[in-house]
């Protein structure tokens, strides 16, 4: 069942860390950046160059890199191809790809967003080909009934936006409905959503996003929601701490993998490192990262 | 202010529809697919011929258009390049373009989206350069900040999802929070945020997605949201009626443009229309749609 290969790959490398993908080009070191300003092409390849070589430094420690759609799209069709061949070259590396694009729509809409990354299109096979995608379910059990079929029988996840990491989060999420909050009422849909799909660690195919910077809140979400395994962002740039990121976890040290973006990608710019060293740089970021947490957990 | 091209380009034309491009391969006309079907490349040229024969036909009678991303992005990076073609086609006829993306992240992430749809991608400049875009607000007001500067400074909209028109639209959405429904939450978080962009027929920058199958929540949220410019999907094969859809309107007759995705686009399949003439017969459509919404009106 879907997310048994991510937690048997997170248990194989002993490290329940996702590398978020985030790269914008004016961030980019300067060594990848010369000639390639002038236009989307140059832009999207150094996008690649970049989140290629990444992977080439974390693909045997870190289990799963989650590219984020926003940032590829900014670089328009050029940097959708760009973001192509980013999730394929991690794939070859062996890596789970979490695509965060946060797609909702309705039922035809949502069968099309299905097709495009967890399914196939027709006769042409997958377009995207994803192994989890991120959704948001705003719009009830129709914008995700689609996407079961892929989650059933191609082996793949979803992570439905729960209680996200931003300062606005509450605006919605937090507001009780018969005293329970929106962000928990999400959740029991996932568990809802997932029933049929349960695998051999006891989490189904329907995973949630719940960010690390709300500590009470994931502790809570983590005790009601057994069978939802948690995609958890916020943690470093955004203020979440190893110890608060523990708390995702159920006593077996699973149940939840925990993004880092800026900090893995963007580690070189701390100290006095290389920029052309900039993957080096990341991959001691990832390692301390897993240490951080291994220690919260105590295992 | 951003609505305001919209809503004079809807009275020019005395027409407030709005063409939906959602178009799957396995649905367009034969003569399209002929060849095309061994390749994302062909396959997502087809929906561009299918798209832009779709605006020759429709330019000078309807105002704007709205690709609905899913179905672009169902035929990779050559489906998004066909997206950004034919946007670029509908603009170069005069038509305004409404991309349905649902886009939604939190402050840096939406930075980054609001970059591809309405604003420019630094030295570059705009990647898909739409009009207006569709967004989910359940990230809060972190989600919608970064889409101000452009519909500011670039005079672009965005339609923030309410009430949307599919059968489960409830299971959240009609949800209460101190006896008021979330889909009028968050048709007032809409008013809020689109209070300093209001243009010159009282409208702001900050629309609305409220579906024409649930009509008594759209009159109740045309009551309640004066400011909030309505995108009515849900007419036509979603089973709205004209009379329906009326109710999205002000007593000027302003206020909403409604869509019509799959009754246009296909409007070749119903009788004996020879295929070929897909885009005469969706002109066709469009007529009896405008004629009967206006009836509907009494204008």
């Amino acid at each position: 069942m879907p997310f048994d290969r991510l937690i048997e790959r997170i248990e194989k490398m002993n490290c329940p860390v996702v590398a978020g993908l985030d790269p914008t080009f004016a961030e980019l070191p300067e060594h990848l950046k010369d000639g390639a300003d002038d236009s989307f092409e140059g832009a999207a390849e150094a996008l690649y160059q970049f989140s290629s070589q990444l992977i080439d430094a974390l693909h045997d420690i870190v289990p799963a890199v989650k590219p984020q759609c926003a940032y590829f799209e900014m670089y328009g069709w050029q940097g959708v191809r760009a973001l192509k061949r980013t999730m394929d070259y991690a794939k070859s590396k062996g890596m789970f790809v979490i695509t965060d694009g946060k797609r909702n729509d309705i039922g035809s809409t949502m069968d099309a967003y299905a097709a495009a990354y967890l399914g196939e299109s027709g006769a042409l096979g997958p377009a995207f080909d994803a192994d989890a995608l991120t959704v948001n379910g705003y719009l009830g059990v129709d914008g995700i009934r689609p996407l079961m079929d892929a989650i059933i029988k191609r082996d793949r996840g979803i992570f439905v936006l729960c209680k996200t990491s931003n300062k606005s989060a509450g605006d919605l999420q937090d507001r009780l409905i018969d005293a329970k909050p929106i962000y928990q009422i999400m959740g029991e849909f996932c568990e809802e959503w997932g029933r049929e799909t349960v695998g051999r660690y006891g989490y189904s195919g329907v995973g949630a996003v719940v960010g690390a910077t709300y500590p009470e809140q994931l502790a809570a979400l983590r005790a009601a929601l057994p069978h939802t395994f948690f995609l958890v962002p916020g943690y470093g740039a955004q203020g979440g701490s190893a110890k608060q990121v523990a708390l995702a976890f159920d006593r077996d040290g699973r149940g939840a993998i925990v993004n880092s973006s800026r900090a893995i990608m963007y580690a070189y710019k701390k100290g006095n490192t290389d920029p052309r060293a900039f993957a080096e740089a990341a991959r001691s970021e990832a390692v301390r990262m897993r240490d951080e947490i291994h220690e919260a957990l105590g295992s």
